[in-house]
């Protein structure tokens, strides 16, 4: 058998890395480092290099990048283009693990955050495994996600008493009514799904590039604060060309 | 000024303690530790100690424990219980940052899981300040949280593709219809609201003491593992005289 760890490795921040991941790491043969196109790619990847070089131990390992494909925007059936997407990743991982490991040995994905929380590896290894491939096991090892960054910098809780919590994308976001959300997490959201929400009275608690040293944070009424977010999301956008932001939206 | 870190250290297991945490520990003077009523008590206090002794260092630190209150659970207003019982919390913690630290002194509570979801500390301690304590500042340390290792364990994503995911508490389950549930996780139920899901179809993947030795976990039908989450339930509070449990409901 061959051994694969998808290991959370929170938001980028080596301090926010676990004893259990640095401790598996430090057993792996062979890491898989997927990157994904454009600009920005080799800050991505330097940040996984340097978790391995501080963590991964004296022993000899392998570093084996892949090209991650790029999920077509032109689909309109966004589950679709997914699950499209997937397959053609599931390949690839398909293949390392079937070339570039040898029976016995120890593989690694380093997953940013937790692997469990819009990450679609999880659901990538166990798919293999159900189409047949059983010259693997697998072990999921949690990480810190941007979430967190983004409630213990703002220092708020997830969570008011007695209230349920909604994790969910900006595109989901858009079919919801915005007086029917009195507390919600959202990412992935790349068309600013906020500002719907300004009207309502909302409280917007914004971050991006959570846990790198270029962190931003702003919160306030969305109604205040939206023109100031948009100008901080062009501002690292220019500057990177990418993005990743977090926000929870609250009915004070 | 005083400083309060307000550290998560993760579901118990001293592996699932970020660096952050421990980096943090070594900074500080004085561990406050909430001990809670009843059976269990001891072994939840010697799972922090050991977190401490274990990554604290070996400069000289004091650790002061005192006694949390007990939420009356005779109030049948849920809300107003809990905000009673954060009143009398909020009282013996006030002190503590008070009589126990002293000018320029870092202080620390040692939070379970991740202090942003579903424990009360941020807002004991931002209330504190809104109140004009202005003594003391405080930091917030993410932490891996119960939900976290248990999709970890069952190997399975918190969403699937395209859908939101909701987090809410047995309580607030009851109020719900079966039906409308298509993927929530499910913490601090003490009456098994899972089984009013066992005639809708829906799956449950459910863990208890996540992050201990004594870890049980149980996936399946709802109607079908009903009775065998119950047993496990009534065995390990038997054993331990309290039982922490969270499970995500998923409709296949």
């Amino acid at each position: 058998m061959k051994t694969v760890h998808l290991i959370g490795i929170g938001p980028g921040d080596p301090e926010m890395v676990t004893v259990q991941a640095i401790n598996t790491m430090k057993t792996v043969d062979v890491f898989f480092l997927l990157e994904k196109a454009g600009r920005g790619k080799e800050s991505l990847l330097a940040v996984r290099r340097d978790i391995l070089e501080r963590y991964a131990g004296e022993r000899p390992y392998r570093v084996v990048t892949a090209a991650s494909p790029q999920r077509n925007r032109e689909n309109p059936n966004y589950a679709e283009g997914v699950i499209e997407w997937r397959d053609e990743r599931l390949t690839i991982i398909g293949d390392l693990i079937a070339n570039e490991l040898t029976e016995g040995q120890v593989g690694a994905f380093l997953v940013w955050g937790d692997p469990s929380l819009y990450d679609g590896m999880i659901e990538s290894l166990s798919l293999l495994q159900r189409q047949g491939r059983q010259d693997f096991d697998f072990t999921v090892i949690p990480g810190i996600t941007s979430v967190q960054v983004l409630t213990a910098r703002h220092r708020i809780p997830l969570n008011r008493i007695a209230e349920t919590i909604t994790i969910t994308t900006g595109r989901l976001l858009e079919d919801v009514a915005p007086a029917d959300v009195t507390n919600a997490v959202v990412m992935l959201d790349s068309r600013q799904a906020f500002r719907r929400f300004a009207e309502t009275g909302h409280e917007v608690y914004w971050g991006a590039l959570l846990g790198s040293p270029d962190e931003r944070l702003i919160a306030g009424p969305v109604a205040e604060v939206a023109d100031a977010i948009e100008g901080e999301l062009e501002a690292v956008r220019a500057q990177n060309g990418w993005v990743m932001d977090t926000y929870i939206l609250r009915k004070p």
